[in-house]
């Protein structure tokens, strides 16, 4: 991956580097982290023709002052479904481009579930329109399993007509991992698919270790962002495998991982977001955050930098990011300092695209991405019904803090011959209903750890097949959740006594939603208000919510086809 | 870069990771050196269909106790002409291959000055049949200059022909600095058409620093391997360079240079030949030598293994060498000691192909790598004559350990009228003789520092353009030499009294010898004992035969078509 130029291109900088003409933009007075030396330097930096020109003293034809500040190459995500922002691609852009944030790699893996190609093509157009420079790799388990009715199913066949395009660089996580264990065939024509031409493969390997690991990894598979303790992510890391700290919305691993991290093996290793709401990107941050986080756990803040720069720009083979060095991109996050991590400004390919922590570009560019209806058929209150039984059920627990589910056998309240909820244990009834295919399949079980009091809370999106998922204390909050959901073409809703009281309609695929950033975040605040109005305990319900359905995470989910133990990787009953 | 692969090849693997089928082959009871985390790990190494299975515990249908030995991953030589070693590449494979190194870079440069692309080709192919793993990087600069008369020229256009092969990794050393420099064309015509492809492209910059420096950065040049001084090397790193440190058999820079690595700047340095006589290859070793020299200047043996076999897999993107983890090529390197770094036994793809640095193969694949006549025309030892003036003519001055020349202003020897060597005063005469084109073409001049007696030394080997080069004390001698030259279709000889003494031949493209490295060693054993009977004071005369039509380096050289200043960069004539 070289960034294509011109012979005019290249005089342009030649001319600029030998002062024969002026920069374009010099941004004076700085601290540069050069990233090779691991050493701050001092000078001007400059800029023309989009890309670096040198570190020295440099006339420009604007110069911007940044004294005191520190100049950093933009930030590198190397893992995320932008998806699960609720946003747009070019919103998400606004987000993170404010953060530092100027090249993403995403896996459209949501999107994909829903519509196939199509949809990681409309994903790919859409950021077109901003300055982010996005890479996506194509998502490698469509649908995640056969456990669920999935919108979309993408074989490696079907893969190939994308696979050469140059803005997509790999074969996305691949969460198949007993399949790749076992050597299926479906998973393994992907690999060989995306290893014939020259792709990079991520993986996604939650607790496999030992032999499973290394078979795992012997097909290729380069990456992995599941760690959740140090002795895993040491195992990966020595085995090979690109360790990716994941500090998401819900999966937060960058406290328990970050001390693995030293000297030595930093280069192998790299921060993610993976999945983050827009709530956090606004409050928290983005990459800015997690820097300000692990310097603040002891890295040092230029090992930092560099594992947010050069060492995933290494790993993706961008040899024109990653580096304040003459002919690379002139992306730039300024910084306050390297201890807050205060992003001043962002420059992409030379250009101011953020101060302050507002993008400088309003677009949002909708036109053109896909709403799909929810086909829903044959849903009714009576669908939610499950008899009762003495002895103990499959109640999923939730986690805090973890995508991780515990199976807990608990015995279930009965009313009347039917299991119901019981608010006061906090087993609350969960149901999934498929809305791709008008399947009519609805599947309800028990889930613990949310707290609600009262209503429901629900939504369209529920990885990895986005079937409709609701949480609540009633059937009839429930089915309320549900019609409304398939009402807004797709959505999260909160319900009590059978009325919507906040909503956020995410009519893009049942995913995203048509608004700006500012607007989703306000709704989603809405929304998580009124969620902990019903008593809720989580601090994103909707995100664990979203993660309930996803049966390649270990232990106990539930699709629209029933409750999956992801140990044995097989359906089980409700009651033991 | 990634390996390709098969379904059933991934199988297999997964099977032996899983212990399911024995590895084809275990090395048991080493330590191995963990590229990823810099530390040493113990267990047995498994190895199935030419790959990495894991380390740990394996059964295998062959096991090698390796007890007390350290495993390091095939070492990597990231910059070399092979052609210099006057081996064809399958005898040159026997050489480095027997010392650990199990994947080389490739510059194919002088081939390409001699025959163009289809000598290129023919390297290619004749490393196709050894178990050495070689990538070429395509000549940016043939000829070198417009001074002399080479057997090809290629263009942009012409090089995009084979830049689109996987076994071309990018463009070579870009040694038209002042091209780049100055925005030149055909320069910037290659190296776009290079990034174009997604290529690679190596540097060459010998001393140029600041300005100059960055303008020739900024065009996406991006590796350096002739750094001098700590100095230049820290300011070329700092610049975003990756730089290759030169051991080679006469430019020997690691003594010099290796002071400025350390633990945060290793990952953009590695360790490089350049040109290696196979004398040097055979009694010193290869990159195992550079290894040890490097250790005993104070560099961490395992950062000194880094440097060797990851980082120069990351810089170019070959994502399935460089490491022994799971699912990576089996190209391991037994070694005693990480301090002596001598080399026990050689695996590639998971075969034993060296044991006690002899390599386990033979073949000479001679049989499709190119012969071409010298087309030499209207040649006789009258062509040899010079016309006798009073005043200071311009004498090649040799400056023994080093490739520059000096310019010296001496009054010549004269009888009858013409001018005639001077053995009292070391003023010797030299003829550089057309060989590609049959132009006809001789340029006579006198060289100081040769020391011969008696007799003439002659080679077709003399860059860049590679026309018959010979020095003699009488021109009956340098006649007879150049005859032999002719008649072997290329060679080293050395003539006495009319009599050839001593000769190696190199038919193929006038550059490379027929026989095995053994006997190439041999030969050129005799020819430098031969040359030395004549009283010569050089160490290796031929190599500084060959540096003397070199255009490109101050201060007097000569070409077939006369005697060219260096710094004035235009031709002179022979007398003041």
């Amino acid at each position: 991956m070289t960034a294509h130029t011109t012979k005019e291109g290249l005089r342009t900088l030649i001319q600029a580097a030998r002062k024969t003409r002026p920069c374009d933009t010099v941004l004076s007075g700085g601290r540069i982290v050069n990233v090779f030396t691991g050493q701050l330097e001092s000078g001007d930096l400059g800029i023309a023709a989009g890309r670096i020109v040198g570190i020295g003293s440099y006339e420009g034809i604007e110069t911007i002052d940044v004294s005191g500040a520190y100049l950093c190459p933009g930030f590198i995500e190397s893992h995320i479904h932008i998806e699960s922002s609720c946003l747009v691609p070019s919103q998400f852009a606004r987000g993170v481009l404010s953060r530092g944030t100027t090249t993403v790699i995403a896996d459209p893996h949501e999107i994909a579930n829903v519509m196939g190609l199509p949809g990681i093509v409309a994903m790919h157009n859409d950021v077109l329109i901003t300055p982010l420079e996005v890479y996506f790799v194509l998502p490698s388990c469509v649908p995640a399993t056969g456990f669920e009715t999935s919108g979309a199913t993408l074989s490696a066949d079907d893969l190939s007509d994308l696979i050469g395009e140059e803005w997509v660089i790999g074969l996305g996580e691949v969460m198949d991992f007993p399949g790749v264990i076992a050597g299926a065939d479906d998973v393994l024509d992907k690999i060989v698919m995306a290893r014939q031409n020259g792709k990079l493969i991520d993986g996604h390997a939650p607790l496999v270790s030992g032999g499973n690991l290394t078979a795992y990894l012997s097909t290729g598979i380069g990456s992995d962002h599941e760690c959740t303790s140090p002795a895993e992510a040491r195992e990966k890391l020595s085995q090979g495998m690109f360790v990716m700290i994941r500090e998401g919305t819900d999966a937060r691993n960058l406290s328990a991982l970050i001390g693995m991290i030293n000297e030595k093996n930093f280069w192998f290793a790299t921060l993610v977001g993976d999945d983050i709401h827009p709530r956090d990107i606004i409050e928290r941050g983005h990459i800015d955050y997690f820097l300000k986080r692990a310097t603040s756990e002891g890295i040092d803040p230029i090992t930092a930098v560099r594992m947010a720069t050069i060492v995933p720009a290494m790993r993706a083979g961008f040899s024109h990011l990653g580096a304040l060095s003459p002919g690379r991109q002139a992306d730039v996050a300024v910084l306050g300092s390297l201890s807050a991590f205060d992003v001043k400004m962002v420059f992409k390919k030379g250009k101011l695209v953020a101060r302050d922590l507002r993008a400088s570009f309003e677009n949002s560019g909708l036109s053109d991405m896909p709403r799909v209806p929810m086909r829903v058929s044959g849903f009714g209150p009576e669908s939610l019904s499950v008899p009762f039984r003495n002895g103990a059920a499959r109640v999923i627990g939730i986690i805090p803090g973890q995508i991780l589910t515990d199976e807990l056998p608990l015995e279930l309240k009965g009313e009347n011959g039917v299991a119901v909820p019981d608010m006061e244990r906090d087993i609350l009834k969960i149901a999934v209903i498929e809305r791709h295919r008008g399947t009519g399949n609805t599947a309800v079980g028990f889930v613990k750890g949310f707290g609600l009091k009262a209503g429901a809370v629900g939504s369209s999106v529920g990885h990895d097949s986005h079937n409709i998922t609701v949480v609540g204390t009633n059937d009839g909050d429930i089915a309320a959740a549900v019609r409304r959901i398939v009402d807004l073409g797709g959505g999260q809703v909160v319900v009590r006594d059978g009325a919507v009281i906040s909503e956020l309609a995410l009519p893009i695929a049942g995913l995203m939603s048509e608004l700006v950033l500012e607007d989703v975040d306000a709704r989603t605040d809405k929304n998580l208000k009124a969620v902990a109005s019903l008593g809720c305990v989580l601090e994103n319900p909707f995100m664990t919510l979203s993660f309930l359905p996803l049966a390649v995470i270990p232990k106990l989910r539930i699709t629209d086809r029933g409750l999956v133990d992801v140990d044995s990787f097989d359906f089980v009953p409700l009651y033991v």
